[in-house]
């Protein structure tokens, strides 16, 4: 919990019970408080905005497996060049697959990858997720609506967060590199 | 509360009393409860974790007012061609401004409005809000970091929900086009 | 006729009678002046120029209706981000139309209107006139080839008229903001 | 006047005396009458609108000399890849300088040239012509704000013929590409 | 041998007897060494290694014509809007095609030139060689799996060289200008 | 030496007595033969003149050691999102460190990482190696021409064989993403 983690300056508030027992649990599981968390931390009302958003929507009830969340993070964030969320959801990506060159590949050029036609609907459809967002291609690879509604919020929600990211420089935890490699 | 909202077809479920009291709140104060919460509510988890954020954001404490905030929304939406954010959020740059042609200005062209160097500043940034976005700049217009914090936060929120806004093709409520003019 | 209607400081000639004449008859018909014409008018040459080739465009026989090519004019300088332009010939648009939301969608994102599959063919077609435009998507959608000759030299003169608008950076009359919503 | 000078089928009027005249006029000034106008020939109002303010504004009085306005119309026609304008106007800057070369360099790359500041800061004006056209460097470069008028009427009106030429696929007359190398 | 040929100052070596006849050898051929030559010529290993590659590439056995690859190089060279590479290859297609306007249109806009569906689909794939190169595109104009590799290397070859001539200001032989117009 | 390297169907020739002992180097000292050099096998010329002008650039002598000219390798394939490269070379930046991190940055994002005025200075001219390539930014952080020469040929290199790679899909031998973490 040393370190600069953004280029920010903000006081980080006394933590709430609530808080430090998410925080102590983060460790439990991962080994690391993700910095992220920690630079929301400074305000707990948007911590946990944040959190109660991010929790929903990865973690949360969804046709799609908690790896293919992961996949479109990593492919969003790239176009976005964050490296903030390369590097710790291509962590994630290498971790609930398995598979290393999975998570470089989504990190470099997801479309050098061996996937479902599925897998690659959902991830052209994050890729162009504009205006123009072709809905009809995912509803051909078999998704239903309530997968299209993830697809776009989880999409979206990392252009949000790769933004974040990128204004207030964050910076990844330094275990993350190592992590499933 | 009829008519076409969003391009998906998604169940809309038995709203519990908390959602039933906020939309009635809506329509006390706005005249309408805005589509983007209809488009939501087929799954209170999910509604609860987007008003949550948006709330805190757009109307919590903050060094920037919340025209201020409304008018980052606007320029944001403007450069994603998202016609439902441009919409509703166009509506309450006119109202809380006072200034109908401000409002179009957002929508059209933000660099067209005479304004203070400090909102200069704060919507550059917004519109070049990537992994080189001008932190010093924001710091020579006077603005503090826990204000820096929420110029990124909100001009990335819609970046997130534009893009939702656009995957779904979400329609505004007809009533935001004569609001404030 | 107070105000700055542009950037640059160019003395206004002494108006001839036939220049006296047609913006009199502005007042009449629209209730202003449009400020394009009072730009124009340090020199009545170019004005002149300007406003037959503009006349014959918007207001000469065409196989397109006015408000087909009013559309065109706020489609191509929606992509200019034009702020005289979107506000003067939006306004054409609701006022021809007798349909507010219709000026609002053309402006903000055309895609979102539901258009017949001719008109969209034709803002298609408008948006990419590059060297690739594509003639063939117009003929299929039942233009002929002087239908197809006047859609270009619209879009054309937009692309045009957007860019001295933006070189002198020319201010719309205030009038416009109000004007058939 | 045999061969194909767009891809339009547009039938040709018979043309009127003054415009006879004028044809025979080019022919024997240039040696040839330009497809552009032969394109527009379909139509004697269209031409005489187009001829009119090209006229007025190649060959008009101007602080600008006619190959500095020549060199805008190649170095917008570059940026629109027109084949048709780079080959017409290529061959106008070879023949106005007497220099070969300067014409080449405008097709391929203006900034390779070894140009005035006042040339080089009204080329990069025109490239840049847009809502952010920086008129304070044309100032400094010594033009009167009547020039800058010229030279943001000159750039507008290529960005509306290079669409023009485009659109139906204008091709230039053979006897450009020898002209004056 | 005079005049600057490039924006470095780079100290020119002592040739060794095999590079003076290399370039003896292009004074006559020729009529003219070309600065790209002299330009790599301050270190006789780069200069080699570039001509070996050169060489091969360009004049070696292939399934394409010299012809084409020069197409290609013309091409590529125009999206990056080389000079050096447009003039010195440029004459190179006026030469060998005998056709000059085939030159001028490589230069301007290829599209313009009317080609074979073969050279079309090669020309299109040198345009977008990237992660997505359409190779199937090429196998169905019937290119054997060679020629797809040098079409592929030569597109590549003048990405690298073209970004050469720009990074050092490289300036064409005066003589190019004039050769087979 | 099993398995695809590449999306084309080129026969490998016999090689011959100076490729092999190339390639028993390779083994002996990478613990592999590189794809790029298998891919290039097909035809020895090619190889060797692919050889030999990247041993020149990326080996030989140069006032650049050879960690930054790997640095300026993956910097340009990551704007070419070419995922051989990018393996390649950011296993060599990782190990000619000893900075696992630092490689990972280059892949990601350069900018994230803290670098020398000198090296952020070479890297940035790597990335906008255009005809606007910005030589005097070199010049102030210290570098003489030669080095000059040396960053263009390093990063206009990668521009040509990223494209190579992308344009036959080479694939990255698995070794190199266990190498140096």
């Amino acid at each position: 919990m040393t370190g600069k983690i953004t280029a920010l300056n903000l006081v980080q508030a006394e933590l709430g019970e609530a808080t430090k027992a998410y925080f102590a649990k983060c460790e439990e599981k991962l080994g690391l408080v993700p910095n992220v968390l920690l630079a929301y931390a400074f305000d707990e009302k948007k911590l946990r905005a944040f959190t109660d958003m991010y929790n929903e929507l990865m973690l949360g009830d969804s046709g799609l497996s908690k790896l293919e969340r992961e996949m479109i993070a990593v492919v969003v964030s790239s176009i976005n060049h964050c490296y903030y969320c390369l590097t710790a959801h291509g962590a994630a990506v290498r971790q609930l697959s398995g598979e290393p060159a999975l998570g470089e590949m989504m990190v470099m050029n997801f479309r050098a990858a061996e996937l479902s036609a599925r897998q690659r609907a959902m991830l052209e459809f994050a890729v162009k997720l504009t205006e123009e967002a072709d809905r009809a291609a995912l509803r051909e690879a078999g998704f239903c609506d309530c997968d299209i509604w993830d697809i776009a919020s989880t999409a979206a929600f990392f252009n949000m967060s790769n933004r974040v990211a990128a204004a207030v420089d964050m910076r990844p935890n330094a275990e993350y590199h190592a992590m499933a490699r």
